[in-house]
């Protein structure tokens, strides 16, 4: 399977969550408890994985398992990052409101490219970097606020400490996603066991997260697992499903792909569904989201394009066919510049 | 004289003449005749270029001057677009608003770009092509209204007219330009002799324009040679020197390096005269100016940056010295035009 294709399927798919989510709504409210669908998409992950790795099984040669604990340690590791980014997105809106966090969200796709750097020590080109930036920025303007909008001055309006915990919160994004790579990379296991791994914990850290509702609550309502259907529909089922199929992908393009291509393909799918709601949900289209999505678009390109298609390439000359030639490159970057 | 000093210049006086018109009002308005100042400028502009031509004819060798009818016939060209050009942009404001209007001008430097390759035959590469729609993208977000400001809904709103006349303005601006470009380079004349010649046939249409007006107005307050200098402060001199100098800078960069020169460094103008207007007119910055430098500073770099520096290329194989010293001048060559 090609990785682009992964990543059109994974921006449809993310694009889709947000739609489905909106529809899964009842008059702007969730008649489910939201917190018990991140649980079953791990269930559900879980066992797509544990089916995948059990036909593996039965071929030849067996997949390559890992089970030593100095591995399976690392494991609940993205997880626990994700529960401390959890606190820090929390913390941070007690300070910014919510369109001002979504804008500083922005500054992930920045971080994972620092990140992508440090850590994986991955080298990006002078305008892949750019394209990262210009991804960044295009993502942004589409979500500027248009005139005749509510809660205007906000945006430089917050206490510093919101500010930083923005940052905070996309530094913990971003090294939740590249600590995923380096793990699915380390070793060539099969993917679906790293997976399994992966997914067991995040099970674990979602059970743990509903029975502390649960306590917080007092226990009002019975323990999560008696009600955990309560109120939920079709599409309830579908943004599970929805929820869990793009985990799937992301792991896979962690494996086969990168950050990179991750980050590219969820803002596409911002994108998406900005243009989506346009029509299902009577969104009004606005000047920004239109550049937005052409500079996003020039950032792919930028990013994905093969140099010779950007640039004039000098030609590369053979010793032979010499100075000729030569002079010709020189003339005709001449007359590009 | 390099190029980019030249084209820093420009964009430092031509954010000055938005500033220094802006201060040359009394309460929001013109105490003089604003046609007056083009009128003064251009006969600043030719009597700068009539003393450098004077004194270039004392040394030799002498400055190559054609006299020909044949090529003289050329020079009021510009002027011609300029008037057809006024006129349109007059018919487009009556189907929409100013802000529209200024929105639609960028514009300009996507129709730059495409009349520089069709009427000039200069090849640019695709990065150049995204750097120049990236351009007209990072000033149009610049502009963008921000929440809270008056007329919201108009921009998608005016008659189909409107949007037509808008781009035919478009063209029309950018056709000037690249008129002008061609004339200045189709022969090795002497800048000061072809700059006098555009200037000479700019006097006489301003000043025709000034007759109109004074017809138009049935000669209420007698012809405008007699009141040309009313209501004039140090501030509107300073706006008549001004305008005359980036005239001629403009006119150097024609025929010394090209329109998409002009375009960057107008562009640039435009968001600097935002910036300075932030602190001297107390302007409240917007998230959508920051973003607009940012991706018009990606855009300068792409556009002008050498592919080298850009994208990792090849490493080629030198076979002689020789060839080392080609690439040296190559790179060289390219750095001075």
């Amino acid at each position: 399977m090609q990785w682009y294709f992964v990543a059109v399927l994974l921006t449809v798919l993310t694009s889709s969550q947000g739609i489905l989510t909106t529809l899964s709504q009842s008059n702007g409210k969730y008649k489910y408890d939201y917190a018990t669908v991140p649980f079953l998409a791990e269930v559900f992950k879980l066992a797509v994985s544990s089916f995948f790795l059990w036909r593996e099984c039965k071929k030849s040669p067996l997949p390559k398992m890992t089970t030593e604990w100095r591995t399976v340690i690392f494991y609940p590791i993205p997880s626990i990052i994700y529960l401390i980014h959890n606190n820090v997105q929390f913390a941070t809106l007690t300070y910014v409101d919510t369109s001002t966090y979504q804008i500083m969200g922005n500054l992930k796709i920045v971080t994972t490219g620092i990140l992508f750097r440090l850590f994986l020590g991955r080298k990006l080109s002078n305008l892949q970097w750019m394209a990262i930036v210009l991804l960044a920025v295009g993502t942004t303007t589409s979500q500027v606020r248009g005139c005749g909008e509510a809660s205007c001055d906000s945006l430089f309006s917050a206490p510093i400490q919101g500010y930083m915990l923005g940052v905070l919160s996309a530094c913990l994004s971003a090294l939740a996603g590249i600590y995923t790579e380096f793990l699915m990379k380390k070793n060539n296991d099969s993917l679906y066991w790293q997976n399994i791994q992966l997914y067991t914990f995040g099970t674990i850290f979602n059970m743990a997260r509903l029975a502390l509702d649960d306590f917080r609550g007092g226990f009002e309502n019975g323990p999560w697992w008696q009600r955990i259907f309560n109120g939920y529909t079709i599409t309830t089922w579908m943004v599970v499903l929805n929820l869990g199929s793009t985990g799937l992908l992301v792991s896979w393009l962690m494996k086969h792909a990168d950050n990179i291509v991750k980050v590219y393909s969820t803002s596409m799918a911002m994108l998406l569904t900005m243009i989506i709601s346009i029509f299902l949900f009577n969104f009004k289209p606005t000047l920004q989201l239109f550049l937005g999505i052409i500079i996003c678009m020039m950032s792919l390109h930028m990013y994905f394009a093969p140099s010779n298609m950007l640039v004039d390439m000098p030609v590369t000359v053979k010793p032979d066919e010499e100075r000729e030639k030569l002079i010709e490159v020189s003339v005709d970057r001449r007359a590009h510049s």
